[in-house]
């Protein structure tokens, strides 16, 4: 390990997530964020990071929920204008022609057209410098069966998320299969 | 979105780290965790969730520091091992005969082969359940050569990180470039 590259941002592979919320006059939003991820398994919670600038922090800190999807790579475009622009001056789900689905469970809203989300209720808020970390706690998850593969477990296959890459701001897809967990190292 | 799974933990995709740390008589350990990811661009801060009872949580009480590595795809059986068995029965660094390096910036070691490590001083922990959340600052990131590309930049085809998937508990490796950030939507 022979160069230093300074403090930086650098695990890969970092998903790409998309954060839907409500704003206070009840306007769906979303926001492609990249730094989050499952943070517990019982209760099942996701973490995601956002800036205080974005519309989004301010709607979870209202609403106490956000609903995480997993955009699959065919919708790229759609995915990355979300992370380009604010909830502030656009209506992305009528620039997109995407379409907000009211979560039953919580106060927020997910993209119909994806194929897997989860829906949070706001549990823990930490301040962690520019960016603010939301937990939340999974009440659900919901799949399209466009996904589902053999024994009903998710396909990573057929849901095509992305990969994004810190250093060199790219999206990447899924590659090939390579081992099971907890199978691989028995031989050690 | 016809399918509700239940509350489950459906994050696409995970990331497969390795969480390096001393134990109190100084022995250097590792474990593989999937539950982390980045948290905060400034200051650079990643999170990785634990339970409890791994040998690991004890460690980064005691030393208040932590690596995370990023490993290969040619080293998934001893990655998958680093998630079978417990420092507090085994040496895994001997049982895998990879190497040990104590970081000269925190009090953890890393695993020399492996190309990428940062360097985490713990900042904030916090009880979410099954798992406990640590986030550790990072103060810098060692990179290997090898995976260095364009501009000095990761290339995330040399380093192939795997990918963890949640519901069948697999390990995959990294697809094709889909497409550049900031700029896929800029034509919505």
């Amino acid at each position: 390990m022979n160069k230093s590259l300074g403090a930086k941002t650098l695990v890969y592979p970092a998903p790409v997530l998309v954060v839907g919320t409500y704003d206070k006059a009840g306007k769906p939003n979303v926001m492609t964020a990249s730094w989050g991820g499952i943070c517990c398994s019982q209760p099942p919670c996701v973490a995601v990071s956002l800036r205080k600038a974005t519309y989004t922090h301010g709607n979870i800190l209202e609403r106490e929920a956000f609903t995480v999807s997993i955009p699959p790579e065919k919708y790229v475009q759609e995915v990355d204008y979300f992370g380009l622009v604010t909830g502030r001056n656009a209506d992305k789900f009528e620039a997109t022609k995407l379409t907000p689905v009211k979560s039953a469970l919580v106060d927020a809203p997910y993209v119909k057209e994806f194929p897997l989300v989860l829906e949070c209720k706001l549990t823990h808020v930490t301040e962690l410098g520019l960016h603010t970390q939301f937990v939340g706690e999974v009440i659900d998850a919901k799949a399209n069966e466009s996904i589902i593969g053999r024994g009903g477990a998710i396909d990573i296959k057929k849901l095509k998320p992305l990969v994004f890459t810190p250093d060199t701001q790219e999206y990447f897809g899924i590659g090939k299969y390579v081992a099971k967990v907890f199978s691989a190292g028995k031989d050690i």
